[in-house]
């Protein structure tokens, strides 16, 4: 653990870990160290004392959370292939990055961790200020839940080598270029 | 079937069964006949195709969704007495009213089933702009989840004698003088 | 200033004025002393330290806030004479209540303070964890925003000798029966 | 106006026209043209009945909205020079884009147009289901509303030549790869 953990209030901090779900990590992870990088920082935040938070896609039956109007989300409404992709062992988080003693799990049903979710609710009620990010995909999850992060006045740290995109130019734009103006840049090794 | 639910359009109706919990049925319900009176209102609810959401109480492990700081709930999260309310077969919703079919449940961890859930996401996903609810207590689910509902236009009704109160004369003030003027008041039998 | 007050944490104590507009006022306060007790209790909070907050019902010309469903606005937008108990000098805070020094107003256009305004985010960026209600009505803008605080996990205390309803039987039975399960109740004279 | 604009229902249709107040626009707006490409977009919207919403930032005296926590926004509270940029002629909306007749305005203290303010009442109040974006900057105001539009289900598209960024790289990363994921890109000709 390096310094700049220590510059964290490990009670009040939380790791969000994000839409490391099976289906989406062997779409998405082409850099085969990330996940070992990603449990790595699980694993220390855990020993530090911060509150790990796993985020997570998952619907009910026939999906009620999702809109037929819904350009984004229809598709997995509709077609069978894609719903799999968030059903059964498909769906579940990566073993790599698996949920352990008192982690919190919070699924969701739209882009960004606190949309229709108790994850504000959490956070608060838990004195949490400072959110440390990591996840699938960059422009997805990660994107969406800094923003709202940043609009609800919590303190962002994001875990760039632990995100990825379908598109690494994509990447690389958002967490050289957009990121940084939003929140602290980090890397796996940092932490 | 009367002719007043005639005048809903069940596509875009939800009945909301709230807090229908087994210990809190316990606790509040005296009049022995109204678990069958609610019963009746679901069945026929499902039947004229409305949406059946169930609403009810439950925490993870630890409840981290309870903040120590809460006067209200933080008995809950402190007492293993009032945490057996919400856990294992107390905490499930009444045999006489529990999901069937296509029902929705919704977990909350507040008073009012807007708060901290995917009520309103699903909701609208669905198009359902007319809400009936029922539910224990009259003033606590009931009173905060009708007030949240007005205030985001949702049409609302009240089946007034399918709600009970640890005190009647709340139960009756409430009833007959603070929900008429944000919601049409029906009875079982109306329905 | 008596002992309890001392018991707040003013600087991170708000006091929410409610709906005291000049019409509102003609229409529901029938104590001809409420207005200078409630005037007392702004002015106290004021000299502790406290951020006195004052909230009104407001609208944009054409009222675009209001939808054409909403049983309960559509009247105000449909109707010249309810809109004018919102609109030039009626709809003002009464001058006996009127905004000083850094007090901050908040226009809301539903029940609830919350509702679609700002008051939540101007509450947390100010670290304020305790909320003393008043205001007419009681079971109207006091009522619900008793229940959103609370919700919100805002430790709330109610000036019941501040608030006023239509109907004398209604104000006494929340603020005897209903308001003391979600709050402290206190009067102005113990603030 | 093309056959693109026909496709639009304009009663439920608003284009949102976000943050172009006069010192913004000096600061990021290099394309000298697209003042008068925004402006015949809000010239067609109104002509087709479509609903004109501006959207600017703004704060109270003392800008008690804003935390002393946020490293984004504290800048602005805390140095006189941040703070002159939304104060008086420099924080009013261009004059070229200024509102006119039935046009809203929704004043915002945060990144999204929808955080804390009453954007999401007024579009769901008017059954609005459309939305059509523009503004600056691109990674700002116009990527933070997008995301919280698409969460929240509304359709949407963006007028790509109506945006701007400080950093070109930036405006176009986000414009041609992360923007077409989630919405339907425009140009103001197209329109």
């Amino acid at each position: 653990m390096t310094a700049q953990i220590a510059s964290f209030d490990p009670g009040r901090t939380a790791v969000l870990s994000m839409d490391y779900q099976t289906a989406i990590v062997s779409m998405y992870a082409k850099d085969p160290d990330m996940l070992a990088r990603a449990a790595g920082v699980l694993r220390r935040a855990r020993s530090s004392g911060m509150q790990v938070i796993h985020v997570r896609v998952g619907f009910r039956p026939n999906l009620p959370e999702i809109s037929a109007r819904s350009s984004l989300f229809s598709a997995v409404k509709n077609s069978e292939k894609h719903r799999q992709i968030f059903e059964g062992p498909a769906g579940d988080i990566h073993p790599a990055l698996a949920p352990e003693g008192n982690d919190i799990v919070v699924v969701k049903h739209r882009v960004s961790a606190f949309t229709g979710t108790d994850l504000d609710m959490i956070l608060r009620a838990n004195d949490i200020g400072t959110l440390i990010l990591h996840g699938i995909a960059t422009s997805g999850v990660v994107l969406a839940t800094l923003l709202d992060a940043v609009d609800a006045d919590y303190r962002t740290f994001v875990i760039g080598d632990c995100c990825e995109d379908r598109e690494p130019e994509v990447h690389t734009c958002l967490v050289d270029k957009v990121f940084p103006h939003y929140s602290t840049l980090m890397t796996a090794a940092d932490f």
